[in-house]
């Protein structure tokens, strides 16, 4: 297997519903990835798209191969992911091994969703199909549900008042927003406090708003390509080091090991496997806050904190830059926006530009050298994980 | 690149509106294709699932993560794919590029869909999301439409009487309801003549009721293997021989090209390329004849007989067993029915039976040794070709 590496990425801002359509936004992704790379659109072998609810959003499937089309990248082959919230992830990871493998030299990959202009109640329903339709979502189990119930069961694991994690859960929540008033192309841009957090309305027992990421509008593309290419390219590469990808089915099915995911500590396990590092190596994560809860359960099942202790860890500063690992110098879904099927690829965005040193200095995490992304797809069901490094 | 071999194929039986969840159709056609590979669930490991309307059908998105746990691959990556019809052929080539660069050594991939239970008026509006929802279903350009634009425009280039096209047309389905009279599988099993079909009612002019497949429920699967695997696996491993993928945007990009489809020639040609034959070496072909013309033009197409001139073939029995090219032994879409994310599947299913001699003798086609599947979705948005040889 060939040495692969990230030689551009494009992002649009992420926003409350707008105008354009799938195509055009991924187009606009897609542009900026390609100029970063310094190619044409004619160069590009594949395109990998995750979208999760374009048919509900506009009334049209199978979009990349409008897109290709869109966007001159003619006659490529033009795959369509669905891993829910992670599909960009997966086609991320699809685009990685098939260059890796000599397949292609020059694919785009990423991820377009128009969230927010489902409108709320539709959101929340069709995000609603992504956990199991016949029995979670019957019995009232929209995400913030699920996430809820995560949490209550998290407090009783590792014996913390509930207070207690509130608060814990309120920091994660008060950090990505500091990042996210640094990051043009955020779609939440406040300050708030942990007070703040938590005299914001309550969405389920023990969320409050301020715990739950928006829905939002959005694109996000990457130029994934091999060592040769990348060599005559650009001069600063960013390696696709490790990856990893499991699947589970029901939240229920995983029992008595919850708030744990074991889909995602299979898919980390084989990303630094495949990298040959450990949590301590990683300098900088975008993991999948879409509620302050599953930050805290990200960051410990990707190794970085005990079990139980994330939280503790988030007041401490140990997850900010600075601490121990720098996590969601974006502003994580939670201030930067969550376009479902693009969500994958703005977290790749966020740490390859990390890697550059190239992100506003106010969030920019200093001498970052190992990246990683972790994106979760449902309630649990998708999981993929993705490490870079600096190749220079 | 290793060589891969199809060891298992399974299929449900394609039928109207059934009580079947997409997990359990699915895992019917996994379970006959892992029993017919000779190994148990726990040797796969990935699970790649062609499904273009599990969302409308069911309320449920990320199918394979949760048929992944329902089959006993538990965590395998398992991954949606949508490309409208082609959804189970852009599954398929995915695990045979994956299992040939060596990232996994046994894959199932399949498609499944519950097109029937959709209803008729859901069915024909979600269909519609498949070509340009901007510019062709607001015109009012469903599927038929598509498709009798594309036979008066054949019948304007070829100078083809339409009464003589419709003629053509109409022994196509002749053709495909004589073999699915004999395939236990098949979802529509009747006798017609030419004339049934002429009389039968007006879709949408030339086409005819008895021009159109049917809107079917079903699944189908295969067990894709590394060679090293499938020879200690089975006794007659098909291997994929070669594969092609090519994309277009909406049919009136093509412009003048019409009604040929430059995307499946692209994608036939890489498909020719790699296995290093000519359309002359296939014994036998299932390909995409969602309408009569969308047959002829495939044949066309894919090189079997020359432009303007392959309805002629079907009715002189150039395009039957026998003839030069064996099509669609299987019944076709038309009468073996369509449910859309499966039909790629169902095609692959077809013609490794094909290929061992195991088929029906009223359909079998003898010393078939080389065969061939060719998928289009939408209207030719996603245009997929694969080849398979015999091994042994």
């Amino acid at each position: 297997m060939r040495k692969v590496a990230v030689i551009g990425v494009g992002q649009t801002r992420f926003s409350g519903a707008q105008g354009k359509s799938l195509s055009e936004l991924f187009a606009e992704a897609a542009f900026e990835a390609l100029a970063d790379a310094h190619i044409e659109s004619k160069s590009v072998q594949a395109l990998f798209v995750g979208n999760a609810l374009g048919d509900f959003a506009e009334g049209q499937g199978m979009t990349p191969a409008f897109i290709a089309d869109y966007i001159g990248a003619w006659n490529v082959p033009a795959n369509r992911y669905d891993g829910a919230c992670a599909s960009a992830s997966v086609a991320i990871r699809d685009a990685f091994l098939l260059v890796a493998a000599g397949v292609y030299d020059i694919v785009i990959a990423g991820g377009v969703e128009r969230a927010a202009s489902l409108g709320t109640p539709l959101a929340t329903r069709t995000f609603a199909m992504f956990s199991d339709s016949r029995y979670e979502f019957p019995a009232g189990m929209t995400f913030p549900g699920v996430f809820a119930l995560l949490a209550h069961r998290y407090a009783a694991v590792y014996g913390l008042p509930i207070e207690k994690l509130k608060e814990q859960m309120a920091q994660v929540s008060v950090q990505s927003y500091n990042h996210g008033m640094f990051n043009p192309k955020a779609h939440l841009k406040k300050s708030v406090t942990i007070p703040d957090v938590l005299k914001s309305f309550t969405v389920a027992t023990p969320i409050q708003l301020h715990d739950c990421c928006p829905f939002s509008d959005g694109a996000a593309a990457v130029v994934v390509a091999s060592e040769e290419a990348a060599k005559t390219l650009s001069p600063r590469p960013v390696f696709i080091a490790g990856a990893g990808q499991a699947s589970s089915g029901p939240l229920a099915s995983q029992g008595a090991y919850l708030p744990r995911l074991k889909a995602r500590e299979l898919s980390a396990r084989q990303a630094y496997a495949m990298a040959g590092i450990t949590p301590a190596d990683i300098d900088v994560c975008e993991l999948h806050d879409c509620f302050s809860i599953a930050g805290i359960i990200a960051a410990e099942g990707l190794g970085f904190f005990e079990q139980g202790k994330a939280g503790e860890a988030w007041l401490k500063g140990e997850a900010d830059i600075g601490g121990k690992v720098a996590i969601n110098p974006s502003g994580g879904l939670k201030s930067k926006g969550h376009p479902i099927g693009a969500t994958g690829a703005a977290q790749v965005y966020e740490v390859v530009r990390q890697l550059r040193g190239e992100v506003e200095p106010e969030r920019q995490v200093p001498e970052a050298r190992i990246g990683m992304t972790d994106t979760l797809g449902g309630d649990g069901g998708t999981m993929v994980s993705l490490i870079f490094k600096r190749g220079w």
